[in-house]
């Protein structure tokens, strides 16, 4: 390990629950280099959580372990586990759906069941209610601080056998592509969708040639217009919308400088239909 | 000391007012661990700083120096002082009640006044508005990095005469628990009240039963309802709402996987009763 | 340099692109510092970078590195540079802007562009939406872990070239002093207006006196009052208004325990117009 741990929670910064997680893990280790993901992952979202994981893992160094605590089953039967990625990276997390995108876009090579009794932090024979604190920080700053092995953590499970979210499938048919609106560039407003660049391609649209777009949640048109593809923001007006490759090579629709989910009250998951359709 | 300094403000993190503080103590020491509590504190919520120092202090290393700077009395005559917990650790702060909680439920051994000339930043001696910046984090970094031991921060003080806040008290009659609502799981709207899980249980309740909860403010009854109690959010359904102990042993009162403050429009201070009835 | 790496954005903290630049970060070299200026600068704007740029870069250690990415032209033929502040600090950002107050109130020794073919991190061919990760952090990291030195950066430009905001002025007249509005001190809706204490000191007003305020915008007076001018909040009433000296040695207006900027819906900028009057 690398010494480094990385924690995302539902927990936002307002409050304790993330300064108690990170005393718990210097209490462990005062060594450890600590940082966060986000703790602004919308309340009970696991989606959400797999999203952010897949955005980010990637970037940080080999070894690194992560720690994601979105946990609406804490102290249900959910599992709580350790994966390791194709690449070597560590998430400590409730086996909830939290590695669907890992486990899709990154691989994960191997998983173990955290033996919580063996692992709880002292004294908390009581915590039903914040595993966050007294298991995952605990175990994740054990882990990254190398005083445990992947192996202690505990039992090895099937990769095969996590729980997994359900992922918008994408259709490419002739001059039309449709996926959904995965998940939102929150500041920004901008959309991003499950249609990666290579499938946006097969449409055959160049850089500055406009397309239609139409979103549809069940059933319903809620956008339907005529926009240009760009390689970024510069390439049209301020004001004005545009279709282009986000930072995860994913095709993306935004507002120049404005804010197109706010715009068109336009949300995310499956049931937010995504089409892009080449003019004749 | 350990060279780890914790910052608690209700700054925000939305201008540059924590990244001075962070500047600061880096000329203090370059080497110095910085971290944040909270900088999400309500603005002027003395109780809300004092309140989230008790609920995260515990849980980082002996001998850690916290700051915590929600000081509407800044340039007034309110003392700047350093206190140590009866566990090692110290906080940085202005004496207005900030030390509530921390003096009542972890203890605190020796209180120093801080002797503001003698430690006020360099070329400072206009400052009569951002003492988080000037003095705070300054005093915080030279005592965390060993520049000063806690005697040179100034005179000590008796810790009898700091500042505290009313805090409530709770009531424990023949089938009834009393008490008040001290603070919210901000992101989740989960009420924590002032009622440990000791004083809950003399009421004989088991998990899954249910019993009577009255919120009261100021003599009007806000919400009044049958609820269970359960050991986790797991035990109730999705929406269903649930009596639980929360990461501090307390009582708590939340919706699952909802938001019970927003719910029923309840606040939290004195004024805001809560009542647990066994039922007949 | 010295190993800190200090990044600004307008990408809020509520998604994963803060954390992919930390990644990116510390893949360059694991053992850099790396800390926020703040990630809450309104989307787009360019001002608030440069303004809290010029609020906190003073109070940090020479040989600090700070990347600041709010980019509305990413993509467009904008430069991207590295500026030396005249204390030997780095300032890696767009060219766009975001330099004005450095530039004015601390100085700016010398401007390198960044040879983007170079040092974009790789495998990033087709980034044209997010430099942030693939190209400002990157560069951040190499410097400020002495991977490249300042000389590697690209070739140097000269500092006059670079791009600057419109600055408002002030003028002082016989018992006016006339500015505007630079910034708000966000949580507390304070007014921070571009007037110097010096500046207001040739009104010859002493604490405690009262003094005439307009607020003007548009031609349209919003605000005209008399206001105290004090050292501190404490120098006023809890909700009354006051006239201090904040924490940049500049005069601003707030509510003490309010928010001045929500109450009378004041905002920022070159047409928001604020003047001081001595009374007769």
């Amino acid at each position: 390990m690398n010494s480094i741990l990385v924690l995302q929670s539902d927990f936002g910064l307002e409050d304790g629950a993330v300064a108690a997680m990170y005393g718990v893990a210097l209490e462990v280790d005062p060594a450890l280099r600590l940082f966060d993901l986000t703790h602004g992952i919308t309340p009970y979202n696991i989606w959400e959580a797999s999203y952010r994981l897949f955005q980010t893992v990637q970037f940080w160094p080999k070894k690194t372990v992560f720690v994601s605590v979105v946990d609406p089953g804490v102290g249900s039967a959910r599992k709580s586990v350790v994966a390791r990625t194709d690449k070597g990276q560590y998430i400590v997390t409730p086996d909830n759906g939290t590695l669907t995108h890992l486990k899709l876009y990154e691989g994960i090579s191997e998983v173990r069941q955290i033996d919580a009794p063996r692992h709880m932090r002292g004294g908390t024979g009581e915590s039903y209610t914040f595993h966050g604190r007294d298991l995952y920080a605990c175990v994740g700053a054990k882990l990254a601080s190398g005083a445990i092995g992947f192996e202690d953590v505990g039992p090895a499970l099937t990769a095969r056998d996590i729980v997994e979210l359900p992922v918008g499938e994408v259709l490419c048919s002739a001059g039309r592509v449709r996926g959904s609106i995965d998940i939102l560039d929150v500041r920004f407003g901008s959309l991003w969708t499950n249609i990666t660049k290579a499938q946006f391609d097969t449409l055959g649209i160049s850089f500055g040639e406009r397309l239609e777009v139409r979103i549809v949640r069940g059933g319903t048109t809620v956008y339907n217009n005529r926009v240009t593809y760009g390689r970024s923001f510069a390439d049209v007006s301020q004001s004005e919308t545009i279709i282009y490759t986000n930072s995860l090579y994913r095709m993306a629709l935004a507002i120049n400088q404005g804010n197109f989910a706010k715009a068109y009250s336009v949300g995310t998951g499956l049931e937010w239909g995504i089409e892009f359709i080449k003019p004749d």
